[in-house]
């Protein structure tokens, strides 16, 4: 029986939400990049502009924009060069090559995470298990070998060796511009930087749809903040959360897998959560996904990282992650207190002076807390934890705001002047700024189906009695309800019913 | 004295808009990459909305979003790999590489268009003007020589070689996944897809700012019909615009310069625009840069491109070009009729038969039209065209619906409760979707200059008559005129003040 998982790839691929890049032309074309249908890319959208309006419009974050192409210099300052690889193995018969835990993991069935193992911890596993290669069962392996994961490139018609890398992180690029930009918008600290941007890496084993890619999606802030400071404003700004809980899976309870509900204020006083700054956001990011995101609190958690599993430049790391019955616990979002490592760093490797004047005139190299969102994650669990069927019907139960198509017209036949009333509706809905579809084709039942499947909340059908008495039936996606209600005033009621939590029978008029 | 290109540059420079990337740390990072700051980054997402708005939703475009890295074989059947180069020439004494035309054009002073000549006349014209380099004085050049402009990457872990490239146009993308789209969207001739998304070139000269960029951003159509009935709807959609005059630089002018108007009719008449799609799409980009981006019809015209000039893949190009005093015509769209040389290379190069079945079960590759948005050369170009300046201030007469600032609110003075009765309506008007901005310090007439400078078209000041009767006083950025209105209703007066042309004094109470 195909699981969820399934089911949404093979939606999302028949109905245009997304699907493997140039693979209906070149078969072999190379996995981990994927094309945003029409579908998709909305809902992509959406998502972005619910951060912007949740998070980057009210906490004042600067959105900048920089390239994805950087100096390779910058990688070397921000520690990529040297620590941002996975571990490969190559088989010394038929030279195919693995990433080291991904290949124990599948021969062995195992469900752990392996990311914390040392060289020969690794390869102890392999040769006491007898590990085969997948490709030609050979057990004779090299030895394990660093693979880079980032893509290089030569800029310049002078340039024989890549000087130039495509960026696996946006965050370079605002640490990059971080002075520049702290002068030009005359900021105060702690002064947010934020991106929404494509980045790059060489994944050895791309898999499972959108979550492992080789070129995906961020939604970034990076909160440059005085150590000797961290809480102007915050210590404030936390006030109304104080009793707030964050759900966390901390590292000494990996092995029962118990999630603790630590209130703001405990996670302050305790010290886990480091200082007021860090909780905030701590706690907003959560607040984001579970209220703005609408997922379940019980599907969320943040998992504190532990020392090999933490990135290189973070001295705390919690993953923000989401519960799907088909994949487990995934991270979604990246939250790592990353101290002046990247700052310093680029110090170093430039030799200029990167700290910036405070009111007082004390020149100060800030610190860096940064929660980083898998955009294309994101989209892949609304999906999946939106994904309902029953006997009859497959449905979308997506955020009404976050769907693709808004609304959709139908005439309930293809006469009696029907059609010409539902286009008239349906550009009278285009033209309030909604997006809308229209459809005439088959029965109303597929035409009512085809829409379920994509998530539109709602569907305005045109029949005989519209043309007498100007009303039309509108039905709910989830609970397939109707109400009959006026042509007049029919847009102010579905903006309603997107943007608010009511039944369709509140609209009433 | 400097120019307004200078003077462009300086100010975004100092205020946001742009800067060259990670030049702040790394003096010698290459160039051609540019950061968008905030002020930048908004203005260029509203020109993205506003080509939603005026092309994408009217005209049923269906935008996807493909790769930025492409499998090489996509390059290889597009010609990329084979046609898409510049001519470059080495110095044989300090191997200091350069773009042929530049060289020479550089050298000698040219203001003509080098690109049409052959690699002879080139070698002649530097021989017989004894053109040096310009780094060690040499006249000892080596051959002109190709230079590939595509950047290539190696992608997966057993990748030994380039298999892949960073796009060079959305284009190869969307006719990739043409026949995917069109069976995913139940599709029909004339069917439409659309992007928006970054480019990568490996320009050796890249300069003049945000005009020639080594990564920017194409915002492009693809306009796939049939070439025996490519007339299906278009007959019909061009008919409002028979005597809507589009303006031509014919290749015969070229002379001359003599830019003639020619109606849509006469165009399609003669045979000049060729069909009535094609003769369509060039009034509406006209009338799009003219009506929507609100520059001058006497600053626009389309170039018709000469053999050695097209794009490899054109059977008919013209650039819409836009005037400048100080960058003279510039390339804003490139409109090409590529026919189906590109659905027909992958057809060759990946022995799929990539043609669709029409409404009647017939088999057809189509072909393709596509004007294709230069989108950091508008931004660029609407700072140019919109920079003014007197005794007193300078300012950006912006279209008021791309002004990366909407409106300001200044408290008159910081006491008295002023910036407290400030701050509530700047609130008020984020709540109600603006880009606002709130300022309280230095003089009101310094605040005012650092608006205009960055193109705000309105201002809001809170006096002690506010504190006595709820009356403000709103000001226009262009003729410096201010008038007093209440506070209640100022959203909808600010809103029709963006959105139409009328003065200030039209929004009196």
């Amino acid at each position: 029986m195909k699981g969820t998982y399934e089911k949404v790839v093979e939606l999302a691929n028949r109905r245009g939400f997304f699907w493997p890049s140039a693979r209906d032309v070149y078969v072999g074309a190379p996995a981990g990049f994927f094309v945003y249908g029409p579908l998709g890319l909305r809902m992509k959208n959406k998502i972005v502009s619910l951060w912007r309006r949740e998070i980057v419009l009210p906490e004042g974050v600067h959105e900048i924009e920089t390239p994805n192409i950087l100096p390779i210099k910058v990688f070397e300052a921000s520690g990529h060069l040297e620590h941002f690889f996975d571990k490969l193995i190559e088989c010394k018969r038929c030279h195919s090559r693995f990433r080291v835990d991904k290949l124990i993991e599948e021969s062995l069935g195992l469900k752990e995470n392996l990311e914390g193992l040392s060289d020969d911890e690794l390869m102890r596993i392999i040769r006491e298990n007898n590990v085969r290669c997948p490709n030609c069962g050979s057990t004779d392996w090299t030895g394990i070998k660093k693979f880079n994961l980032m893509f290089t490139v030569a800029v310049g018609a002078e340039a024989s060796e890549p000087n130039a890398a495509l960026r696996p992180e946006t965050t370079q690029g605002s640490v990059v511009e971080f002075r520049k930009s702290f002068i030009v918008m005359r900021g105060r600290l702690p002064f947010i930087l934020g991106q929404v941007g494509k980045v790059f890496r060489n994944e050895i084993s791309p898999r499972r749809a959108l979550i492992r890619m080789r070129e995906f999606q961020q939604l970034e802030i990076h909160v440059f903040f005085d150590p000797n400071n961290p809480n102007r404003i915050y210590r404030e700004k936390l006030e109304p959360y104080l009793n707030y809980k964050i759900r966390f899976l901390r590292k000494e309870d990996r092995k029962t897998g118990e999630i603790i509900e630590m209130t703001a204020k405990e996670g302050l006083e305790s010290g886990y959560t480091i200082n007021p700054l860090i909780t905030y956001w701590l706690v907003i990011y959560q607040k984001f996904f579970n209220e703005a995101l609408k997922i379940p609190l019980e599907r969320i958690r943040y998992r504190e990282l532990i020392e090999g599993e933490k990135a290189h430049y973070a001295l705390a790391h919690w993953d923000l992650e989401v519960y799907t019955e088909d994949l487990g616990w995934t991270e979604l979002v990246n939250n790592t207190y990353r101290t002046d490592y990247d700052l310093s760093g680029h110090v170093k490797v430039s030799g200029n002076d990167l700290r910036i004047s405070d009111a007082e005139g004390k020149k100060i190299l800030p610190h860096l807390y940064e929660p980083s969102i898998g955009l294309d994650r994101v989209l892949f669990h609304e999906l999946m934890l939106s994904y309902r069927e029953d006997e009859k019907r497959a449905w979308l139960e997506l955020p009404r705001y976050l769907a693709p198509i808004e609304v959709a017209v139908f005439p309930l036949m293809k006469k009696d002047g029907m059609p010409e009333k539902a286009r008239q509706i349906y550009k009278g809905l285009i033209k309030e700024g909604f997006i809308a579809f229209y459809d005439e084709s088959g029965t109303i039942g597929r035409r009512y189906r085809r829409m379920d499947e994509i998530g539109t909340p709602v569907c305005v059908t045109v029949d005989h009695q519209t043309l007498k008495d100007d009303t039309v039936t509108i039905r709910d996606r989830d609970t397939m309800n109707q109400i009959r209600v006026k042509v007049i005033g029919l847009p102010e009621k579905i903006r309603r019913f997107l943007r608010e939590d009511i039944s369709i029978e509140e609209l009433q008029d």
